[in-house]
């Protein structure tokens, strides 16, 4: 029950609350036909997972002869809300929004949707690989079972194909809505727009970053903490970032890139079957089959006695 | 149905847990009030966000005229949930809690939910100045709208200045439940007592640290694995750390901070302009306008051939 | 309603997903008992940690007296919960799954939860060391109650805990299935192999990794971003990896790693008490005492004016 003082300053509050949405700002914008949402994005992805690894994740017990019917209904399921989420992202940018009559959106949601469907067999191809490549780079893995089911580079690869193929249809904002997602689940950011070959492995992968103009070769393997950025972003002659110009790097096939390096700049390459060790910041080209070290630390041994050490560092 | 040995297993099993929480240690705490739980805390998020903004996160379709009753909905709401965790809150850290008359808790809580509320319209013209930074910021956006959605740097700092409102108040546990929610899904670590200007950006942001005694300036931006951290502690003459002292640097204006750069200690100063190259580590001050990078990496052409390279790293 | 397009289209595109599941690859495994599920997983988390800390995340308002009647309902649902889990973990890993009158792994199944139960006394005894790790650790902690509540580097070493007397049991995936939950909410990524001592504090965690064979003393502190790693992998003649060999470091008692330190290798010891300095990259064994620095950043005045600076990085 509201006491006294709530009754008399609530009102007011909203009163200012409502006043603040009146200005023309990015935060007061509002969308005709919704705009796609997290919970929408997640269980359009839970659904796709269902259809890439039945075994894995379908809700029932399968095997080689029942697959069929329930990848059937699955892939009903996923073509419906692929649709509507499509929909509402073209609908979005659209700029006939504003004609009653239109069903342009509509329908270039359902040619796109069907189009993402007829690549599955294909990505499924590409990210038995992935899980192959996970295997061979990684000594702790027990079994293929653990890393399709557990592991959080063969998640956020799976998620960033997905993604990546739907960019390529020209569908804005649900791309990156998954990656985002998969971002906060995996600690692992690829742009949609990444391009990324054959065979990729992330070990670990929490602070993993693949800017957008990345390009990516065959048979490469990051761990966490490795960034391929941009080194600056050229702007126009009135000071506004230039959009759309290659700014990431190039990795070229069968390169390593240990933890915590960083990578800058859309010149630079890194050759074919190089090694970049840890912690090391590159921003120039490096030849193929080079190894990139840091300088190695300062050791200094400590003035503190043992006992006054182990009272406090 | 438990088998023979489980049933005579089980229930000695339990007196050993039971006894287990007999002695007067932390992991044995019970509270009378209830604390606030990750889930409330949660809802109380979303709440807010579709009060924050509206037009993205609200349940309903809205327009700039229907919005004034779905954000009166909203308020009231967020203002329930609000003085039921502030008050949960506080009640956990009064002296007075035995008291079984005193409402003192509970008024505390109902002012200091309004006083938040009441802050809501400039924090969103604050807000609104962090989108405008991410723009600006990052060449990758395509919208603003993107940024509103599905930022995590743009989540993490909505939060951020949330809790931040919450910790001036005087409230406890709340704002760094808040933050560590958003750290659990943006990476981004904020501490609720940090001080952050206006036009604020944190591109990527997993693994940014920003310690309780941080200052940062209008117009920064931050890279993902930034710690503005603390050096060492000040320790009292029985060993015991000191807590509330500045243990950590000041950021200040338009300075950039790269991916992986680490800042620490209370006496550090980053002065206005400058740009802190990635993976470095500082713990002095830095003069305005001063660019600071690390070494060049050692670069070693490697022996291997090219075939051997390929089998294995 | 399907309109004609996708009437034509779907259902070839179904029969071609379905054919991409003929082959004998990884991603195309079925299971007869089920995989354990994430779902199952998380649900099984939240009733244990119900179970550690009864007073912060159990159903009910609890005191020291009705705590084990709670007590006592929850251990049963965790009982039911882990058999279910460890049954379905034991039986993917069983060459005898064939045999439909073999009630082994269901039988191993129930002991191995059983025995794990029984532990739970003794890993509240060492949680509540290191709840107390964090409290000296950390100036910024207002309570021990804030810890256990909403620490991430509290919850991640409770759920390694945890993981790792599984995995000391022999049960498969689930331990890792468990540390990968951690891993997602937290950040923190430790392997269920790895040996930890008492007294372990992780502070903010994001992107901290420990691999499977690293053996870490007591009283050891980790900041966010440290990496406990491999070096590299020894390989078989035929260029396979070789699993189950030491490949990751030994920190000694009383040692404290700072943000984004890398430490590599089987043969590498960190030596008692001493300091490894943040961003720093380490390949080989450190004395005790002793404090390991990066060399100090190269510090360029930078040519542009301030004006100039300030329109653009």
């Amino acid at each position: 029950m509201p006491d006294a003082k709530e009754r008399v300053q609530l009102p007011n509050i909203i009163q200012e609350i409502v006043a603040s949405y009146k200005d023309d700002v990015p935060v007061n914008r509002f969308f005709d036909a919704g705009l796609p949402t997290d919970c929408d994005v997640i269980a359009l992805l839970q659904t796709l997972r269902a259809v890439l690894y039945a075994g894995y994740f379908g809700q029932h017990r399968m095997d080689k002869d029942n697959v069929q019917f329930h990848l059937a209904d699955s892939v009903y399921l996923l073509y419906e809300r692929l649709r509507e989420q499509i929909y509402r992202s073209f609908r979005h940018s659209c700029d006939r929004a504003d004609f009653p009559t239109c069903n342009h959106c509509q329908d270039r949601a359902e040619a796109a949707a069907i189009d993402f469907l007829a690549c599955l067999p294909e990505l499924r191809r590409r990210l038995n690989l992935d899980a192959q490549a996970a295997w061979d780079g990684d000594p702790a893995a027990k079994s293929f079972d653990e890393i399709i089911s557990s592991y959080p580079g063969f998640h956020g690869i799976t998620i960033y194909r997905v993604a990546h193929e739907l960019h390529r249809l020209g569908v804005p904002l649900v791309p990156r809505m998954m990656t985002e997602y998969a971002h906060s689940v995996t600690g692992i950011d690829i742009h949609p727009g990444a391009k990324v070959g054959d065979s990729f492995f992330i070990d670990h992968g929490t602070g993993v970053v693949v800017g957008e103009t990345t390009i990516i070769g065959s048979n490469v393997k990051l761990y966490q903490g490795v960034t391929l950025g941009a080194l600056s972003f050229p702007k126009d002659e009135r000071g506004r970032v230039i959009r759309g110009v290659k700014r990431h790097p190039t990795i070229e096939d069968d390169v390593v890139i240990y933890a915590g390096a960083t990578i800058l700049g859309g010149d630079t390459v890194i050759g074919q079957g190089s090694v970049i060790g840890g912690n090391v910041w590159v921003t120039h080209s490096v030849p193929p089959l080079t190894k990139v070290t840091l300088a190695a630390p300062k050791m200094n041994y400590q003035e503190a006695s043992l006992e006054k050490k182990l009272r406090g560092v």
